[in-house]
Order: structure tokens, then sequence, then C-alpha cells
């Protein structure tokens, strides 16, 4: 049969997301989950849940959550969109602002869907080189970034976790003569934000996640904030009832133990710092980190080596191919135990 | 600010769902909810639920439930796709289907989203007329759709409620050079169905949704099935993580539960003839139904004034603005006690 696909979708693979496999007993470290769970918020919320109110439509904008999140950044409801995960406001944002004739540009490396998004556009990605040893940002990222309808801006950067100089992101946000997202992703592991700039910039956005910091990548739930132009505009895009009752009324629960989520990314800093330090002493190259994984190079440079040795034993971390990134593992922050049991596996390796 | 949104994102309003109105009391015929809560089984996943597995990612295919949606058409895994709602579904397919270059098929009237989603893509919309009083569908549709890349047929229709004959959409799909989608949102409350024409022919996708016949429109699932490589395109267009965990088990719960389903949809069906008799009674024109709601016109024909009649007493239903359709009022059925309340309030205007 003829495909009667666009030739953007024929000619592209998909992405490829981190695997969930279906295994007892793994230490699985390779998609950035929280190890703690959510709130015990959540689990009342669940429990006393009606499931005949299933039968009605949800809250199309979500608008109970998009308050809490206003207040939480000193805006308003209407500089507030939700999305079922930030994939979703990702393939928004990706669908607003990119086309054959309106390039995005990105960091490499970074989060790698973001080519994938632009290619189902037909949109050109420019791409902007992090230094190859520290991953530091270039100061002219504006002039490199030339014609770019879009900025994606990862803070803290995945997969390698360090933080573009929030000083050089403001100037960014000042210059760039189009939209900068700023995704969020793992700001909650992060010593500072840039949820000001939101407000500070007519072409700003910043994007956060409940499947990191919040524990809740079962869920999806996602928000992005920004003038009120932009999000009435990424509201068109938005498909009417994108996340669920239930999702919304959990999510609102987990949101508002504030104090909770705090304890758990306070432990998880704590045992990235110690994993950081023991991962050195074993001869890694460790990327310093604001996130809640660990860019590290093993001693031997094999990072596909090293990869499938702790697959062997039932640890899973992630690793990204390439001149670069293949040099090195992105290692999730798990318990104290499974970060244990990871260090075990790699002292016989290389102790 | 200059405005950073594509050129079609700028040109269009966006898509308005019906009210959910936050009020209590009403009696909500709008959305073609269903009346009746889901399977008493969901309360049982819901109450055994573990929320401390929401940190993990979600089965990002859904799995399980392709399983028992393939086996219910007698198909595979691989000719089933999972969307957060049919209105994901929807989403892939025009981003899959339609440009500026391929334009989409619709017939007029039908589900006002289609055209919204075609004006995102920047593809063009061809209407074919269906009859514009008995809403029966033109026998040289396939030529009428002149290049379309896309068809929809609708079926039952929205908001008419009739059925194209099944015969004339085989003859579609056999005819028609480039893809049919058949959403069928509302055969639950038909005679019968078009499932075996998506294994019957590569160019066609049959889509159902968890909104209307299982009464989770709260919760967003939809499904689509059709040639392994309709899917596997689609696939690449899809969020990865597009439904969530709890979502998935619920929906599991309720779709295993055929029996309880079949019983609601045998009582609506049976009270929708009772409500088509009472309002032909009552002087309306009511197009024959196959679906969970009733097309029916007022005998003024003055749709817009029975609709803020029915509003001033807390009764609301859909009103369509147009020429033909603004005769109409479209009535979701509700329980037996809300139908009577309905027709009160509708005898107080034409008795």
């Amino acid at each position: 049969m003829k495909s009667y696909f666009r030739k953007e979708i024929d000619a592209i693979a998909g992405y490829t997301p981190g695997e969930q496999p279906k295994v007892a007993n793994l230490i699985k470290l390779n998609t950035n989950e929280n190890p703690y769970p959510p709130s015990p918020e959540v689990l009342k919320v669940l429990r006393n849940f009606d499931p005949a109110r299933l039968r009605r439509y949800p809250d199309p904008t979500a608008d109970a959550l998009r308050d809490l999140f206003a207040v939480s950044v000193n805006m308003q409801r209407d500089n507030v969109i939700i999305g079922n995960g930030s994939d979703d406001l990702l393939t928004m944002i990706f669908r607003a602002f990119t086309s054959p004739e309106l390039p995005v540009a990105v960091f490499e490396p970074t989060y790698s869907l973001y080519p994938v998004l632009a290619a189902m556009q037909g949109a050109p990605v420019i791409k902007i080189l992090l230094d190859q040893n520290t991953f530091a940002y270039p100061a002219d990222a504006v002039k490199q970034a030339g014609n770019a309808n879009l900025l994606i801006i990862t803070r803290p950067n995945a997969p390698t976790g360090n933080c573009a100089d929030k000083e050089l992101v403001k100037e960014i946000c000042a210059n760039f003569d189009g939209i900068v997202l700023i995704d969020e992703a793992y700001s909650d592991f992060a010593s500072d934000n840039c949820a000001e700039f939101a407000a500070e910039f007519d072409n700003v956005l910043v994007m956060r996640t409940f499947s990191k910091g919040s524990s809740m990548a079962g869920l999806r739930l996602g928000y992005a904030f920004g003038s009120k132009v932009l999000i009435s505009g990424l509201m068109k895009l938005k498909d009417s009832y994108n996340v669920d009752m239930l999702s919304q009324e959990l999510a609102k629960a987990n949101f508002q133990d504030a104090a909770y989520r705090k304890e758990c990314s306070e432990k998880i800093i704590a045992d990235r710092e110690k994993l950081a330090a023991d991962l050195t002493e074993l001869g890694f190259n460790v990327v310093p980190s604001q996130a809640n994984f660990l860019f590290a190079a093993p001693p031997d440079g094999d990072g596909a080596g090293c990869f499938a040795a702790l697959r062997e034993e039932a640890v899973i971390v992630r690793y990204f191919p390439g001149e670069v990134t293949g040099k090195y593992l992105r290692i999730t922050i798990g318990t104290p135990e499974e970060n244990a049991r990871l260090l075990e596996v790699l002292k016989k390796r290389f102790a």
C-alpha cells in the first residue's frame, strides 16, 4: 500500500523512551524516577474518591491546579497551562512555535526528545554545542541560535545534570528574538530556578513536571507558566480534556504537601553528593549535578561496556550513544540501598 | 510584542468544548456523558491501588489494554493504539495525515472539533453535505472527497445521531484513495458497528472512546485499531507515556465487565426510544438516533430559544448555531428522572 503519512512522519523513527522493564528485583536507575512514594495525602484522596464521578468530563483547564501553581510562582491562573505530563506541553509548544520556516535551537547534548518533536513539524534544529568536557554553556548562545523561533534551555540540563548560569539565562531571555522555553523538570533538586523570568519577559515559558521531584511519573502531570498571551495561544492547541479528573485531585493533594516533597528532595540531594564522591573515588569523572541523577564517565571511558556490565547484575542505568555522551552513564539517584548496590557492582569492575 | 506563534495558530480561536458547569442540581444533558456510573469493579481496583506505584512511569503503550481491545475485535496487539481520550488520537491522526497539501474530508454537520484540528495543521477541509432534512449520506461521497488524504465518518454521527449505511461505508473504504477514519464514539448505542473494516482494509482506522458507553469521560481513554502499518506510524506521534498508570488499570477493570456495560447501554437505548416518542408527541422533529442523544427540532424551529428556556430551568442541553443545526437541540439521554424533568419543562413551552 502507498503511504498516506506526511513525509515528515515517514522519515522519522520516533522517540525511544527509557526502558520500563517488567522484571522483579531490578535496581532501576534509568529514567530519573523518584525513589520515594508521593505524599501520604495522596492515599487519602485515592481512598475517598467516588468512581461514579468518572462518568463526567473533568475540568478542561484544571483550574484548581492552575491556581495552586500560579500562587507558588507569584502569577495568576491565566499565566498557567496544565499538560498530560510535560511531554504533552512540549508537543503543544513545538506545534505552536516550530515549522519548516521556524527552526528550534537546542543545546547539545540535551533531552533527546526535542529533535524528534522538531522532525514531526519538519522544523530545522540548530544545535548549540556545550563544552565537550565541562558541558558549560557558550556565552554567544543567542548569536548561535540564529533565526530560530524557539530556544530551549533545560535547567538543570539532561543528561548532564549541570545548570546554565542564571545570569546567562537572563541575558538570553532579554536578547533572543523568539520564545525561550526553560525546561525545569529537575529544578526541585537545584539550588535555584528561573521562575521569575516567566513574569519578567513576555517571550519566556517555564515548564515543570510531577514526574521527578513530585514522585508522580505514573500520573502524567506537567505545567508551564508565562505571559497570558503565550498561555492563551497554547490553550488553543491543548486537547480539551487533557488531564483526567483523578490525576487532577491526586496531584493537588501531593502539591499541597510541600514539606514532604522538600524532605524527599533533600534526602536525594544528600545521597547524590555521597554517590558522586564514591564514584569519584572509584575513578569516575562525575559532572557536578543539580538534578536527581549523575552523568558520570567510568575510568576507562567505556560507557557502553559499563552499562552492559551493570545490566548483567540487574542494575539498569541509561546510556546515550555518541562521541561525547557515549563515554558516560546517566545514573538516577535511588534509595541509599540501591545506590550501595550500584557501587558494589562497579567496585567489582574498577576497584 | 510580535507574535511568535505559527500563523495557523494565530488564525484560529480554538475549540469550545461543551460546558462543564460547577453548579449543583443541574440537569446536565449537554456533553453525552453516561447517566450511570462505571462498573463496580472499578471501585475495587481504586481501593486497592498502592499510590507508591505512581512514582514509576506507566507502561508507555498500555499493552494490557491493547491486548483486551485487540481480542474484542479479533485483531492483535500491534493493531491497536491507546489515546488519552480519543481527542489525543484525533490529534495524532490529523498530524499524521493532514497538511496544507493533504486535505481532510468531513461530512456536514458533524463533530465540530475536526475542522479546528485541520486548521492547526493548515489543512483544507472538504465538506460533504448530508441531506438537510434527513441527514442521509450522499452516494457519491468518495467523488466529493476529491483529493482529500483523510476522510472521517462519524458513526453514529454527532450531533445528528443517525448512521451512515454500512454498505456505503464499505464502499467508501474500498474506493477512497486515502485514510478512512470511522469514529465510533457512540457505537455502544448502535445496532451495528464497522470494526471488521479495520481488518479488511489497509487504509481504515476505527476509533472508540471510554467517555460514552463506558461511563469514564473523567478518565480520558480512547483507542483506535487498523493495519499494523497505520498503527506503527501513529505510534511515532504518540507522547511516550500518554495514558497514566491508574487510568490503565481502572479502564481495564471496567472493560472486562462487559455485562454491566451492556446493561447500562440497553437502559439508555430504551430511554432514548421513550424520549424520542415523547418529544415527537410534543411536536418535535426527532432524527432517528443510534446514539445516546437525540437531535430534535422544537415545533417552532427555534433551537436557540428552546435552549435558553431550558437553561432558565437549570436543564442544560447543547445548541449548535447554524442555518441547519440552529433549528435543533442535541439532548443527551439522562436517567429516567432527568429525562422526565426535561419533558416537564418542554411541556410548559409547547403543550
